[in-house]
């Protein structure tokens, strides 16, 4: 048999083949899915089955496009009703080669989530892989919140049963191939680990260590971050979406052009690092820089306006606009000719943002009260602590939030480590506060220089 | 500015691309257009525009797939009725940046050839380059034989002075970028240059070197040989070809779905080097090695048929692929999975032909008395001479002159190295002649070994 | 953390990496080790560690290749005196980031073997991966046949007791990464699968299914075929390998150079897969296809002459070279210039081999009384059967058994599927047998065809 | 023939092949020339000649380095000591299959250079090419200075007969290929063209226009910019560089490794881009963007020191490793890892300078009285104008002339765009202005305004 896994940086999201004998199984295919024919050629096999363990919420399926190049059917979990693709039920088996897929109904994290079971018959009639979609992930497990707060408890008993009933019995030396990796907007808490196997999930996954009462009891209080795209993400993965070669390819962009596109209301993605931003910028723009767009792209851009992007050099201006495709950005217009420097070549308006470290911060602190503002999510706020005095609003909420800070005080924006204090910035500069500086290294860095830390 | 090459190797087809000032014009593109967009990304340019030398008749313009990527406008010369683009006319001028491409109407390959004169007002006004289609090659001038015979001679007449009149007078200096290199059906005496200069031409190229008399002569008594594929090229080419993205993806295929494809009437091409193809191959299959693709699957193919390419293993296969994409040949299905191998570990049917080295074919000649054929084209045969008491028939006009070759006895084939020699016995074969044989090495060898040669 | 395996296909070996803040470990690096280096750029590392399951004798180490680019120190088991590198016994500890990486001593293929454990703090104390060298394989277990007849029931009780009192008490849910894949010389059953886990094996591995009376029993009854190149391995990883770049670098070599080479003595060897060796090959050269190389090349060249590779063009020559630079043949001097075309055109003298489909095999038997010889492995033989009245040699054993196969006879070879079936033509030819055919497809066609088998 | 052009960028140095016949020649190599190798493998040639045109001053030459992978003899011009390869002398031929290389004593540039005329017997006899070395470019001829003042009107006559009574009368269209294009140190006046002729630069040069007089009156006033790495390179060349094999590998290096060599005196080179660079930087470092590190490198390191190179991400680190490589800065350790961002997470000290827009500037002219500075080179001062009331000094000779600048004034940096400005502030910090500031933009973003120019 073979089996290929490609990871889409960034979104954290894994597509799987297997095949044999001359078929292959896709499972999960991202929208640019030329990779996966390229594989199966590599193999000299044809792609006749793509498996989507369920609707997924935070990117473009490729399932529609990788079957219009190569006439592979559809397979869907049962219980949701999409526009395209069969319907599979626990227990149907799909045979390729020597390799055997079946499926489990595992649902809790959507209603129509599924698992698929690889066994390889040419070595034994064991369970040797799963592919557990959302359900399981290497030190987590699936989101349950997506159903609003009256179902958060049942769908939390769904998926513990799922998956100590239906998954971990399989075997503890099963092979568990989730849909995502660590970083994902799917799973705050994965592992950042390679592979996983049922067995070292069972001994070390902190939510399988803990009884279904306390698990479920857990998972109704808590409220985790839903970025907006995911509703678009929804509908487009129910309906279907579009086929990329029916999109316009994005262009270098000259100047003039993307001045009179900012007139006209285009969203402006600055690519750029924290400092360079903070140095001179396009007034206007949004500070995400390149292995931020998975994460954070969806909170602040709309699916309606054009989206020019901002680097200072375009060596890798390819990669990152696969992150727009995966995300449906369908609007992407396409990048700055020239860079950041074409722009002010051009005596084009700079705007700039203040950026201190953590040794300018601790001694503004003491000889002035800026509005200290802390964006980190909730959970490492509460696990590293936060430096006293500071105001917590999650950097995705910002927007909904710009009454409860200041126009006319600085404001100081901490993060993590001075990326998404960059983008918080971005995002009240935006909004017009005359005056927001970031603090280089945020808490990372004002722990690492011994300051006081809060709880 | 900036300038690129991109050539097609087998069809020997080059595309041009010069920009300036975040624009880019392409000269002659393919049909396979991605380097020319991601050449004008590097450069941070958009192609405005697409430029046709002529209505090529040896492979699919790239003209609409390309245009429909970049929103670029197509421009062809007058005289001809294009069922798409944009007509141009002598002293039509377009500016991208600092450079200038004015149109020369010139004539005599086709009416509405044209030759695009560039400067680069950044230096100087002087010409600096010319981009003459099929008009002018290194060492070799367009055939003129397209419109019959009875318009030879004002063809001929019309070309010389195009070159004479509106091209030589520019200047030596100027470099010369043709539409073809050497390897082309479009000239068969292209030298193997990698550039040139219109004084290097003025001072070398054996065309330019002769009065036009003398020159219209030669061109009314010759009589080029002319793939059958042109026709459906320059039909194709005239009413626009179809995209890409709307052609179904050749795949790797079972080696039992060949052989029903086989039942039903498929072309068979073996892709494999003539040895390999002599001790066993697949009945039926056409032996057209890698590099021989664009200059003769057009005598062989139809476009009606699918297409199964069969080789020893897959290595290149996407690189073959790409010839036949660019000849139209838009039915090719897919290659054999597995490669040759998996056909004879099915224990399918295996045909073979002979194989000889000179030395068994010198021994041979004395002890019986095969029928020996010649292959090569005609100026090979003339130039090099040939062996004694050989036949000749040009290998792709075979198919026509069957009736000349006895069936009731050995036919021993040979060419200038051992490659058409091979493809020579495959189309026998097909015809079911039952006993032939392709000399390895051919004439080369042959001459190379000191036997006798006749002129 | 970071996990990297890199396989060196033919050999299917395979070099790991594992990373986290900011240093790596490599384990089992190959000699041309450039990837190691490029992948701990890629994840911002430098590689501190280079540790070597054991003395291996299949192919030649890069740890000290390695250490010469990038200063990490090297680690071997104990009970062995190599010419370089540290020693390390069982329970030492390495930490990397928050990786531990400890070591078990698993004596038994050889007696300084090691596996490293490796647990990930980050996520907890469990153990996560073993690296088991040559140990324990996906299906398969470790070759006891170095050391002996003598030796061979304690070697195999050595092997069974570090297994399942060492490696398996560590759990089913751990990572199995082993030395070698599937097509390795150094264990004939390991399964074609991507990961495996103890858990997996334990539960499907045939030799973990018996007991340990049973397994020395079998151990100590077979003789599994030990490739001579083995020696030198086994001599050049004890003394310390020649760096790379003190060797030359092979190049191509035109037809007259190689024809004096020849002369000379070298050694030719014949890439081109079997229908284009049987129809034309320089004579005296060996036949052994790309595929074929880490297999075959160490039964039958020698380290003294010069090799020269034929192929009949050169788009993999580069991983071809690799094969041979992984196996130490530093005397490598290149590839036929122009490849088998280029000889045959130069009318240099061509030798041919017979090759037959099963269906000519068949009527062959009846019609004459050839010498049929079965080349496979004896497993082979035994599994799936042989034709009626075929006689047995090993492929790699022909040179010591050529006095069992008549001159006066024609000999007709098959093997599984045709490619050891060439190989051994050319070993006869070679050792001027003047008639032996080589049966394309060879079992698997006969099968297929359904003839009659013996068993 | 083929012919393989090989640019390296920054440094816009062309390394050329050429072969014919399985046999290759090398003109120019530079250092890391695998990809020369690479080239004559993919044609099937061995690289048998090595040409230097002169005695490099711009950069290592890669000819030893080259010679000891490939066995090709060096060949250099005559009136030079040199410590390695075979001199030549006006006249000498030499045969690669068709083509041949024939030498012309082309003194001017250095007492040695030579010139290579090429030409192609299967062509004509006709010179076709020109390897011109540093003595003729588009648009430019060779700088005349290395010989101090005394000797400049000699050299001058010298270059000036060696262009026009033996380079230009080969004719107008012999192709044009000379040793650097725009962009470098070698000719501050080349055309940004990609191929020239005889015929165009006699008709467009503008050294060519003018006659001796004009041409030697104009030599002996001007005194070119000399980069002080340029003594460096010569001694090098002469006596032959350290081959890379023997060279430390560079490496990432942690913060607090680059920290503690930062205290024992290493070079850090930040090669972000001035936006970046003014926001946040590492105390005591210089800023040189990536394209800048060819012009600008050999200005301001020296070779003892250890150089650390920081970015923001490491995506094209391999690049800029070799342009240390080839200006010989064998003393590069590697790179920060993390990037810079790491640097700020560890909340180690971080120093900005002040970047502002041509508007601010403008503003600021009128408010207040800061020093203003042009760092840009002579002519583009002279060429284009400058802002009123600014002093000059070019950014290369900054280190001696900083008692010109006032340490207790606000110093305003401006250059032609912004990078050399961002170059000169950090010339300036490290030497402990305690106030400097870089216009974004520079002269370009000034004139784009509208703002008064003065001359």
């Amino acid at each position: 048999m073979w089996f290929e896994r490609i990871v889409a940086e960034g979104l954290s999201q894994n597509t799987y083949l297997v095949g044999s004998g001359g078929k292959a199984a896709v499972i999960d295919p991202r929208r640019d899915c030329t990779p996966c024919l390229d594989y199966a050629d590599r193999h000299d096999a044809v792609i006749t089955h793509i498996f989507e363990t369920h609707r997924n919420e935070d990117y473009v399926s490729g399932a529609l496009e990788l079957a219009h190049r190569c006439n592979a059917k559809i397979y869907h979990g049962p219980k949701m009703d999409f526009a395209y693709g069969n319907t599979v039920r626990e227990g149907d088996r799909f045979t390729l080669g020597t390799l055997e897929l079946s499926v489990l109904e595992t649902p809790g994290h959507t209603e129509e989530s599924i698992t698929l079971v690889l066994t390889d018959s040419e070595v034994s009639g064991e369970p040797y892989m799963v592919f557990s979609g959302d359900t399981l992930f290497f030190g987590d497990i699936a989101r349950t919140d997506f159903f609003g707060p009256a179902r958060k408890a049942e769908m939390a008993e769904k998926i513990y049963d799922s998956i100590t009933k239906k998954i971990l019995p399989l075997g503890d030396g099963v092979i568990l191939c989730p849909a995502h990796g660590a970083g994902s907007a799917c799973g705050s808490e994965i592992a950042d680990h390679p592979f996983s196997t049922l067995g070292y999930e069972r001994r070390t996954n902190p939510f399988l260590l803990i009884k279904k009462d306390a698990f479920v009891e857990q998972r109704t209080t808590e409220s985790p971050y839903l970025p907006p795209y995911f509703r678009q993400m929804e509908t487009v993965n129910k309906t279907g979406p579009v086929l990329l070669n029916d999109l316009p390819r994005p262009q270098p962009i000259p100047v003039a052009t993307v001045a009179s596109m900012i007139a006209s209301g285009c969203q402006i993605v600055d690519i750029r690092f924290p400092t360079a931003f903070a140095a001179g910028h396009i007034p206007g723009s949004l500070s995400l820089w390149r292995d931020g767009i998975g994460s954070f792209a969806g909170w602040f851009l709309d699916y309606e306006r054009p989206i020019v992007l901002v680097d200072d050099f375009t060596c890798t201006i390819d990669t990152v606009l696969r992150h727009f495709e995966r995300m449906g950005y369908d609007t992407t217009a396409g990048w700055l000719a020239g860079g950041f420097p074409a722009w002010f070549r051009a005596a084009r308006p700079v705007a700039t943002t203040g950026a201190c470290t953590v040794q300018d911060l601790k001694e503004r602190l003491t000889r002035e009260k800026p509005f200290l503002l802390d964006v980190r999510d909730r959970k490492n706020r509460e696990h590293v602590g936060y430096i006293p005095g500071s105001q917590h609003v999650y950097v995705g909420e910002l927007p909904q939030h710009l009454q409860e800070i200041p126009q006319d005080r600085p404001v100081v924006i901490y993060c993590d480590s001075g990326y998404k204090g960059s983008l918080a910035t971005s995002v009240l500069s935006m909004h017009r506060f005359p005056d927001v500086t970031n603090v280089l290294g945020g808490m990372q860095a004002w722990v690492q220089a011994g300051y006081p830390v809060e709880r």
